[in-house]
């Protein structure tokens, strides 16, 4: 799939990973599992289905034994991300993170339990998964639940670190962007602090915004690119949401990681976003810094743990750069996502066109020498 | 089983409602799925069981089609309650609420959405579901997944007003309080504002506390009753957790609720609960006065929706009775839950007792005449 | 002044007000106080002088005695906001807005509250002022403690409604957007809800940005105006800020002007802002819509009040108008501030640029046709 | 003035510091000035004058250079403390702590301002001080004012280590607690964690509760002490509120210490507040241990300074006991300011008593053994 860079565009000044993504991130792992299956009128339970899973792992290892510093964001709330009290309380994250549709939300808490189960041994542990979500029963039968726990399971277990696959994949399967295709997209920035270079990687599942809105690098595409609006057979329940997840390898806390969310805000908005009404905007950030990493302790009953959790942070007088790079992924993620997703026709025939690239960049080079 | 109040004692000096239960606010229902089953050694997946689902309708008719103004409020954020997002974005409720174990909220969750689907016909629309938990893993398989979706519909189903079964019964089956039995408890209060009389009424899932930091009425009763203690020969991965379900016909607004919420916590702090590190303390309140419910609007593709809400709300001068009943309720909730709570054996043997009536009379008794 | 639509560009789609101001809601008042006094080498208490008081009256009358629902909201903390706390918890604004610099909080906070003494009567009762502020020290003796509460008085005595200055005015006098001269902007635009029209108003009180980060409309203009850099002869101290105030005459609830306050963070990121660790970026709605005004009511010996609050508030699944309007004028307010702010010369010849209005043509055109 | 102890009472079972006061916490210390002039009727401007400041020193050095870790809590929002948003934003605390009635926080801002300037050669740089409140408006001649940068000035310079004067004093000097005389309180508690011993203080500024809530311990005394209720000559105009500082030698990070805050209002609540609506119940806490204190960076221009923060903190599985410390000290603070303050006649004649001891131990025996 091409990638806006692709294309001779690219968003901000700081310089990408290897991957441009948020496997960049060391340790980092990403895994889909994507479902398409059948076409026509709905039936609920039997199809047409275009959905899917996306399962992060933070590290190369098991967030569960090993966890990590994390903090939610929320810019508009209408959605859902589990395990938001617990981030919120702990400052840390002890979950894969996992995303799918809006009705699968249960399904993939439930995986994530057994997963865990099966993987980790904790049946006499407790857990409490993190699992987010995108609405997309404009193309999916959405109702009739076919995201399964293999599936779930399928993306955990296959995730792995290097390039990701965008746009009509995993949790990003049948999400719309601007009312065209979108989907999952990535991103990444590499800042210098204190002599050391570090990543700042963005994953999105985007599925959110109103055609005139959308802009490229400033550029008001959607006001030139009018057409090509979706083909409506049967009507749309919700105006669409995106989930950002924000890694880094830079040892961060909690409390600034919560700053990085914010900022992953301000990405979203330089697309064109208002962040509407119905839309669930929800961010999560993490730092796999092996020196940031708290390990799980025992249980109650066995708790020989050290008193003193001693982590370095990034002075704050620093962070203004990593504050720039999550703009830029961020931004650059949620393009990447509209430029690899392909027109996909879903229930009743209902279609979201692909960005053609050519429109794309006709409509850049309006704007100038800027773009040629 | 008896209550509080049939030993002699009761909570603060507002009155009660009929039935001392959330159910005395109209139309509020709430039905359990109490799952005992099995003794001995834990072989996961087929036992002990000693678990369950409490399902809470805000009123009489479709909280789906009818939304009421809710808000949520987090006193120790360990634990999970969904929707817990939206709730904050809408201020509004839009899905029955449902009491479980912490790792059956993915089951509950899609049990939730397919029970709407089935019961309103949502297909083509979007639901959060609203699903709390705390943790039975001690006398409970926890990770053996008991409850399945038809539990968690037989609960909604049979929801109805009235009297509200305590202590070992739905959600509640499997917990823990202050080392003793807990579970489910309830309890009302009705206050007089501008002539007219309204009520507000609690139920809590109780599943927290060290024992010797249990007070009664503000009698340190757990300084007195220090034996009993569980039997454990299995140890206990969780410390416990609360959740508080505050309802009321009194108009009020979403903010309005998040105040309420905020004072249910201290109904919990005057029980002795210092909230522990690994506690998911966890309040929602609603307001079903039909003054202010919020009618379902149409899809976005047919929003014929007046564009202005007019909704009444309680003035915040007249607020401070309302808080007190949050408080009283919440207190006597919890110890109702206590109080009806028997003696329980699970896996391996755990047990954990109840509290016996006459060593609570006991060990009030020490205070005097005041409660002679 | 001219304005950047004066200078052929314009922001968004939505039209403005007769003023393109804050003061387009009916009712509100502004005024300012503008000290510049004095040249040359900083002496602590005697300048030179940059600096002054912004003053904004919700409505017509006394907000004091009929207080309006209002939200904050922090894109970044580093700054203050007085009167934060009362505003959360009861969603009303009984001050009027007093915006200054970061030293002068406090005499602006004392010559409120005389001022509520001497023109409402309040020595029996209590208020709680909304002071904000952003840090002139660049150019202003700010530790000189220049403003006094008469200059505070006269800002809250000579507000008016109309067309209100901009740049180097009131609290903005002394400010910096982009390391060129900033300062006070508004905007407005107006929304057609239910077949009524209704206006949304912003003004800021602009001081942040790095250069490279300015965009005007999308366009990245500082990357082309990379000379005029801030002549520095002593150095910075703080970074920058923002202060946004939103006003509306929709009915609206404290709830929904939470959401506006969100959405003004978005316009702040369409000009380049990633929101800098030394920021204090603070956002501020009301809506001074008669039918959601609150009367104060008596003190706690006299309180006579209705006890039910009645008020009108748009469903919520028409406000992404307002959204959008509330993104469009707070990007077009800021670069109002910046289109109409002129060099200006402070403390020790520490000077900053106003932009150069054909340096900003020159660049826009060179994104092509669209800005021709 | 005698202490809750001397009349034989005390609250949980942890041991506290050597002076049982805030002051325990190695470093900290805090200095009073008390403002008591003049009898009769109030003449605005001229008095009579029952208030003051109490200011609190983090630690042994220089806030401002060596900044803390610290959180604010809200429990009921309905006051002011300045400098929030800041805190929220870095979790650090750069400002000594001042305490006073409502209406002087402007002049205490400034206060603090200008101190900081003087003894900190600030005037390059900038300040967020903090500035709490409550409203003494019934016994004193709020709106006149007589709180002046010199008293702001003498409580800052005064502060010492050691045992802190209660009752009448500071910013408690006016202040009411349960329609009794109320004001300043301190307590301390010593937890071992790590086989080290470490020191949570407690110091409240308390001006809140109706008679029927009081409880000592859990006995309802406010039910027994039903007479001495305030001499009203004039009215009241504000229902009371709560400042509380909590302070730690323990290494704990912003997140920690926000948890902090939240038991502090468990503590409230154990005295039988109901967090009024017109109540401002606000907390601060802070650690001041030197491992965990970041120095002030340069000033922009100058930032020299280490890229990497490390400090320890405790780990979390042990913050149990940390949590009673809060909640024990919080509710003896609150009631050795009960204890400590004397009957108080303020303008107009209005009359605040101070608790009988006898008629305290009278209600504490009538619960029998427990109290004998």
């Amino acid at each position: 799939m091409p990638r806006l860079r692709d294309l001779g565009f690219s968003i901000g000044v700081l310089p990408t990973g290897p991957a441009n993504a948020l496997t960049d991130v060391p340790g980092v792992r990403v895994g889909h599992t994507t479902l398409v299956e059948g076409h026509g009128a709905l039936r609920v339970g039997e199809g047409p289905v275009r959905t899917g899973v996306t399962a992060i792992h933070p590290h190369e290892g098991s967030v569960f034994r090993d966890t990590v510093p994390a903090a939610i964001g929320i810019l508009n709330g209408a959605g859902e991300i589990t395990g938001r009290s617990q981030i919120d309380e702990y400052g840390l994250l002890e979950s894969p993170i996992v995303l799918t549709n809006t009705l699968s939300v249960g399904v993939a808490h439930r995986a994530t339990v057994d997963w865990l189960v099966a993987n980790e041994g904790m049946a006499d542990d407790f857990v409490i998964p993190v699992v987010a979500e995108t609405y997309d029963g404009f193309l999916n039968d959405i109702a009739g639940q076919h995201v399964r726990e293999a599936h779930v399971h399928a993306a955990l277990d296959s995730a792995t670190g290097g390039p990701i696959a965008e746009g009509n994949v995993g949790g990003g399967t049948g999400m719309a962007l601007f009312q065209l295709k979108g989907g999952i997209g990535t991103s990444s920035r590499i800042v210098e602090v204190g002599g050391t270079a570090h990543t700042v990687g963005v994953l999105v599942q985007g599925n959110y915004g109103r055609r005139h809105q959308l802009r490229v690098d400033g550029v008001p595409v959607g006001r030139y690119v009018t057409d090509l609006l979706p083909v409506r057979n049967s009507p749309e329940a919700k105006e669409g949401s995106i989930v950002v997840v924000i890694g880094t390898d830079l040892p961060l806390s909690d409390r600034q990681l919560a700053r990085l969310a914010r900022r992953g805000m301000l990405g979203i908005a330089r697309t064109g976003s208002v962040a509407g009404h119905g839309s669930g905007d929800l961010l999560l950030a993490f730092s796999n810094a092996p020196s940031v990493r708290v390990p799980r302790p025992g249980p109650a009953w066995d708790r020989r743990v050290d008193p003193w959790v001693v982590a370095p942070r990034l002075h704050d007088v620093y962070i203004d750069l990593v504050f720039e790079a999550v703009v830029e992924a961020t931004e650059e993620a949620i393009l990447n996502a509209l430029v690899a997703a392909e027109t996909m026709v879903g229930r009743d025939g209902n279609t979201l066109f692909g960005l053609p690239h050519d429109r794309l960049r006709a409509a850049m080079q309006r704007y100038g020498t800027a773009f040629r």
